[in-house]
């Protein structure tokens, strides 16, 4: 079979699949790539969840996520050290922990055995989050941060790479084919919402675009995930919006669960909290068993 | 628990439920809809499956895919006989089959079991429609022709709404009140994509927006259906679509089958054939099957 | 110059032109229609200004506003009778005048000799509209009514078509395809805003869509004007839009004048002032002198 | 006046004017920042013009460039030298000059005493730019790098800040923020075009807002001018745009000319040529000697 001819009328052409992005092209229908970290499989047969605080707050937090995540046979464990903010200003309860947070953060992976997952905001802190972290993830606003992009990828630890938030899948691609340049083929995507003229709440701005993800299976044999949290910004849709990633094909999710959502340092609307994570990780294993086994 | 207090940040206020679709509005979290079109129920424990042709092409295709449809379990038939064009000039091998097309819907629905739904276009063709169809579509293009929604309502006829491409929530339910004013509580909303900055692919313009689904959950009583051919226009991606749209919680999902998708007399990439239809049937079992236990 | 062979990466294809919307099409560079309303020219060399009343509340109102347009040399009088509504509910002081509303607006625009616009909502309206005004109005929620397109077509008066707030450029000439094939040929196009992800007022929705102006003229011969009013929601922005509207080249603007802003009985924040809109006037005089020559 | 009381309804809340951006917040109806630029100005009584190529190809092309524009009487010269990509693999054509396009652009600005505005991509090249540039552009995709925001900031040397093509005027003064905390005022905003459901052309994703313009000047002291080169992505359409953009308000426009556009080492459909470039220069001194006058 032919890729190349396969995409009549697609945003994305087979030139640019020969051209623009040849390493992140898949090359032939069965191509797909597997991404281990840390013992967690991206890729395969079995989706990956990534669950944790949108901010690691103080060191209790992030281990009684850890013990729970452990408990529930969470893939790997998610938090923010280092932040980009839409502002310079923080609000009253807002505090980045940087890196003592990212030792936190390390730590409780370390003695649950869970993989950790954290971002890196600038060139000068890839180094810092490489060490401490399992996989370096790219935000939404730098997805076109070329030199941070390449500076991450030759860390060689696993990449993240979420969606600018205006980008279209071509953009995405471009920024893939950046990391993959530099050697580093440990590389995940994640679609966490795009910029839409409805998204049904007044506080939010973001649409779970998830045609992407049967879009980004014909043209990529990278693995593709959502975060379900941040495109929706309200934690009564994060279910929802969560199994429907897994039935159109996503290789996992990436969720926020708090352990007090209310008193969140940060988007207080937005996380799970311990019992409807428990709750949701139960329905993501039976949803998944099935799309298994009908696609 | 009173409903109205809990919309901080929505699109749609509390104030909106009192006043402007009082009728649409949830009153209490159970308060659920079911809609029943000749057996079939919408709004259930059981999904809802309504498959069939854009344009009832002839009499021959349309008993093949009722004969496929009774045989799969197929809840409902559905197929177009009059059909808005974007433009006055049809292509080659286009012709509307309009009231003979209708006829032939209709007997292929008796003959099989199966309640039959089709698009009413103008305010004329409404008692012609509910004479011969057991359920009246309201098309995108008309989802705020008011005369048409309440001339339709008032045939108490059922009726299934699709969202206009361009509509909020909140729109939507204006449309709803409108056909709920005239007395007719049977009515379904349909989610059919919506314009949008990316859609994947050159030649479409839609992206099936999924956060309507718990966001309609939580603000009406009626039942909600997806239709992923129409959103995604492009046959490969509608399983992929179809499945997350059930594990979303919509009450089922409208899909286009046709007997030979290459040579069909309009939008040929958009329809599944027989073969695809099974499958997609089938793999909509199992998933609802498990939805059903976890939500 | 053949225009056929101009449009490489257009949404339009030459093939659309030929095939889909001939009527609408340019047929040479030069190709312009211009459309006489009871003397008001659109498509020629001077803008056109149309002003007047969201809603003709009464027969003062319009008068007066009448009486000021005359005064200011504006173009035409609008005013709305018969409106569509998003929900079918009525506000406190909303009361939709109708037949007699139009009559107030048809002696106010024989008074002062201004030829008046209003919308046909239904097609049983259209006869009543034709009667008394000088030119029908197609709503944007209408733009793919295709039997209201020709039902107020074949009454042979000119139409004011406003673009479906999510339609595309090609959507909008299918529209108007309608109702050129009907004969009739006094056909103005009126860009209003289109759904967008940021439009800067939390209350509004809509973005006016600029770039469809040279777009337009690229393509077709039809005049085509914008409304500043509905685009913005927000009358504090009118002034800035309409003028940019006039630079962008458009034939015109319609824009929203009430005697009383605050106490309107539709969207009280969107209507200038008698003293804004003669501002207003003034200053789109201005400009156009300016444009003419240099465009 | 109390600023604070009049947003309602607006994205932008009284309470982010106060906590949010402070600094970039209006303080006053005739509160604007005029950034003086190498002797141009920008947010006063003039508009400012600020051409050249994408990219700076060769020594001899800008200074064509700079001659004719200092004939011209444009304000300032642009050129890339260092460029984002969206793909990290060059075209046939294209090569970035780096340091010695940077040389180029200004050893001509210096030869023809206009001041020169170039992109910085990371932070390592922002003394670099710095030294040579008499203003420092931040590209789209960097709207939200605020490591680079903050370093470009501390040179205190004028900053021109693109708006990220999907952000909200929200997100845009939160950059903007971020620059003005460093002490640096001199700072300058560009709309560039945002995603959007249409934009009239297959090969283009971009649609100039210009309903920012009002907006922004409504809530901050910044000058804003816009870019329509890259909105439209369409030489034939640059007029017009530009045009609109000084008649809604903008304090400016930076626009692409090239000495051959054809010919171009990237995107040749977007560059206007010298003849085009003059006409549009003159128009826009008509334009903005009346809109001064009207406003």
């Amino acid at each position: 079979m032919k890729i190349e001819n396969s995409f009549p009328g697609k945003d994305v052409s087979a030139e640019d699949l020969r051209s623009k992005f040849p390493l992140a092209a898949k090359q032939h229908p069965t191509h797909q790539t597997i991404v281990n970290v840390g013992g967690a499989e991206i890729g395969g047969r079995e989706i990956v969840t990534m669950m944790g605080p949108n901010l690691v707050e103080n060191s209790d937090m992030i281990f009684t996520i850890a013990k729970w995540a452990k408990e529930n046979k969470v893939s790997m464990l998610r938090g923010g050290c280092f932040k980009p903010l839409t502002f310079p200003y923080r609000g009253e309860k807002y505090f980045e922990t940087g890196l003592e947070g990212l030792k936190w953060l390390s730590r409780a992976g370390s003695e649950y055995g869970l993989p950790v997952v954290t971002e890196a905001v600038s060139e000068s802190q890839v180094e810092l989050v490489a060490e401490h972290a399992d996989m370096i993830q790219i935000g939404t606003r730098n997805m076109q941060n070329f030199p941070l992009l390449s500076t991450a990828a030759r860390t060689m630890k696993p990449i993240l790479l979420k969606r600018g938030f205006g980008a279209s899948l071509r953009d995405f691609m471009g920024a893939a084919e950046y990391i993959l340049l530099e050697g580093n083929s440990s590389l995940v995507l994640c679609e966490r919402g795009v910029v839409a003229p409805h998204t049904h709440r007044a506080t939010s701005r973001f649409l779970l675009d998830l045609q992407i993800i049967p879009a980004a299976k014909e043209i990529t044999h990278l693995p593709i995930i959502t975060d379900p949290s941040h495109a929706t910004f309200w934690a009564p849709w994060v279910k929802a919006l969560a199994l429907a990633s897994i039935a159109a094909g996503a290789d996992g999710v990436m969720i926020e669960t708090h352990i007090d959502p209310e008193n969140a340092a940060v988007d207080p609307l937005q996380p799970l909290n311990l019992e409807q994570s428990t709750d949701l990780v139960g329905a993501l294993k039976s949803l998944a068993d099935v799309v298994r086994g009908i696609n």
